[in-house]
């Protein structure tokens, strides 16, 4: 018979509960960000491009200025524009990457319409916006114009950009040891006219 | 007799006190601050550019997860790059803007090492980077190009740059009431050729 706890769950030794373990969302967009950053290290060490992660917002609530401006109550906010900005070649570039577990589709809940507004912008402006999308379990990666993201977003033809759109209208990013996500070379070819 | 504080300060009335307030570094920092984003406000609004201010980095120490991740420890840390960028006809901003009181020279000491090396990355890769200086006392301002102010900061023959080269090396900005500092006809004019 298999052991049981006192309240009914069923036994799982250590070395099986550590197997079974899945990444939550927010600890493989963690593992995706890092990826991202290292490959954004790359580039600057090699003088091809300077891309930096926006810190997530804070809102400071309460500081202690007797003890060193020590920030005593803070929350963290929802980013109100991308997680990433710099410049190649002169060029504005500002994008969002986002890792997803489905096989199926790209769910737009993990866009806020801020982040909308502001891509809008920076092409407006002449900027080059992208997103940069990580399916985790095809072990794909691809980029895919804002434009794109931005029509689907508004017009909502569905909650969620299917696989295929993106494997059809994307780029899919050239991967490796270093960089991490090779996606200058797709800036370059299908960005910059 | 004056009258006096037990600790023997002389007593100053109220409203004598508030006519020899002089606002400090910081505020008056704040004031040209928020005049800056005031004028990027203005430039976002008629869809002239789109410049965003860096928050203040914020080292966190501790996060109490228990009440919707509280932020109860955390420390403003120095900026690692500048204060501005963003994005003007497609080309990648970058700069840094500063008030001095000082009717003589502009310190260097309000520049840190770290924001001299990211202003030549920005330039390396291809960026517009430059700092816009208030002179507080003269009621005037400048935009100067980064390489002179880096080269200046690198090879100090000076521990402040004097009015008179900021004055004969960088560019009056038109002041008015919107926008507040009319930065981007010099941008135009002396840094896209």
């Amino acid at each position: 018979m298999t052991p049981c706890y006192p309240d009914g769950r069923k036994f799982v030794p250590a070395e099986k509960r550590a197997k079974r373990k899945i990444p939550s969302a927010a600890n493989r967009g963690m593992g995706f960000e890092k990826d991202i950053n290292d490959t954004n290290g790359y580039y600057l060490e090699k003088g091809l491009a300077l891309i930096y992660k926006r810190p997530t917002p804070i809102n400071i609530v309460k500081v202690d200025y007797a003890h060193g401006a020590k920030i005593t109550q803070a929350y963290f906010e929802a980013q109100s524009t991308t997680d990433y900005n710099g410049v190649y070649k002169g060029h504005y570039l500002d994008f969002e990457a986002k890792s997803t577990r489905s096989k199926t589709s790209f769910p737009l809940g993990n866009i806020a319409p801020q982040q909308v507004r502001h891509l809008r912008n920076v092409q407006k402006n002449g900027g080059i916006a992208f997103f940069i999308i990580n399916w985790y379990a095809h072990g794909e990666t691809y980029i895919l114009d804002a434009s794109y993201v931005c029509d689907f977003y508004e017009c909502k033809p569905r909650k969620s950009i299917p696989y295929r759109d993106c494997q059809k209208n994307g780029h899919l990013v050239k991967e490796g040891y270093r960089p991490r996500y090779d996606y200058l070379p797709l800036v370059e070819r299908f960005f910059l006219k």
